[in-house]
């Protein structure tokens, strides 16, 4: 009865009256993640492309450059633990911050700092938002299945290149940025799209990858609003079926200040 | 135009056009955890009761049994770290691992074992636990005005007897607890409210405080079904407005399996 990801669960269904039910519940594991056989970081996750996460993790993390850095990777059978080896040797982290993250939360750096404003002259009309974050929950997807699960993908403002579910929000930017990397597939440029909340961690990840626009369905955090303002990213919150929210940098989804158009006085 | 917990922010709405928007959005800062002079963790966090947030955490992680074991707790002056001190000096942590928790995702200990399964016999009514979740996202509270944080609470049934606000979904609960030692009000026996999704992790909290039902408006996960079955734990997810689904021990909430009150063949 075990599919991947999700796993069989029944459950009592109370309205007015008691129903049994039989469906899935999403599921939730810990992965180690090892580079040349010393144990990085322990991660709840949801055990499906674990070697992306691993990957994914690696980079945002500062500890890989590129893939080509990277001689060996093997997912142990029992699918709990990650070896990766790479063509160098790196240093211990000097200091673990957790984050308040919805999975696999946990960073080596500050998030606060290190980061160059983007560059990008990207341009989106907003309907296309509206269009890319529905894929996101397609049907057979995790979530359509188990639901408590968060999906992420990356866009070009058109198609989803990539797409990836966890039962942790961080995870599915991991996995995503690690796929991106074996699929040769660029992120700089592209459009990063969330079903969680945007905390400064997750903006970080999204901003360390060169995605200019961050979408969400959810809401920001006042650091990421910060950050974004920052670092010149255009940040999107709430993004439902025929609405949403900027937080900065509305100009990529071409909104233009009304300061601007108005028009001068006694014209 | 700051107030606690939530930062004034401006942004721009688009429905088929654009309206700007003032308003406010969820605070996220770092609170750096010191024990006895030594930093323990440092946590993404609402920095509102960062003190009932450090004390909490401490509990519910085993550095400390009661509040009488706490000689002196001190939030620094911008709020970013609070220096806990113990009459006794603790060990320091053998491992960190990090989980898939919306909000400080970290614990010391392996969330799967250790814990003995709860013997309370306490009784509901499930239309009880509509009206609690309710109550959590009261009209001023966090939630209402800036969207993006989670709440607990902790009740007898009846009344919400503390409850606690963050934007990460641990915090809530270890600040919760902190709250509860302070208040001097026994956690054992008592119902654990939270609106977001029920991960191993926040199982294992609330087993700790000997919660025997945990009600959450989100869904749970694979392993906090497993660890509430095995610990006798009445797990309850998707608390709405008229209905609710079990996932674990319906019989706390007056479900009888109807095996048992079958009419005998015949009869």
């Amino acid at each position: 009865m075990t599919r991947h990801g999700a796993v069989a669960a029944s459950w009592i269904e109370y309205r007015r009256d008691w129903t049994p039910i039989e469906a899935e519940v999403i599921e939730e594991a810990l992965v180690t993640i090892y580079i040349n056989g010393r144990e990085l970081a322990t991660i709840m996750s949801t055990p499906l492309e674990q070697d992306h996460l691993a990957l994914g993790f690696l980079k945002n993390e500062g500890f890989i450059g590129g893939l080509n850095e990277v001689t060996d990777v093997h997912i142990s059978r029992d699918g709990c633990c990650v070896d990766v080896w790479l063509d160098h040797s790196v240093a211990a982290p000097k200091r673990v911050i957790i984050t308040s993250g919805c999975g696999g939360g946990v960073t080596f750096d500050d998030p606060s700092i290190g980061i160059e404003p983007l560059r990008d002259e990207v341009r989106l009309e907003p309907y296309r938002l509206f269009d890319l974050l529905n894929k996101l929950h397609y049907p057979g997807s995790l979530y359509a299945r188990a639901r408590g699960s968060h999906s992420a993908g990356l866009s070009d403002g058109v198609e989803l290149l990539v797409q990836t579910e966890d039962v942790g929000r961080h995870n599915t930017i991991d996995k995503l940025l690690g796929a991106s990397l074996v699929q040769g597939i660029e992120t700089n440029g592209r459009i990063l799209l969330a079903t969680g909340r945007i905390s400064s961690e997750m903006l970080r990840k999204g901003a360390l990858m060169g995605c200019p626009i961050i979408a969400s369905r959810n809401s920001p955090t006042s650091m990421s609003v910060s950050m974004a303002q920052a670092w010149n990213i255009t940040l999107v919150g709430y993004v439902r079926r025929d609405s949403l929210r900027v937080y900065a940098h509305p100009e990529r989804l071409g909104y233009v200040d009304p300061v601007q158009i108005m028009p001068v006085a006694g014209d």
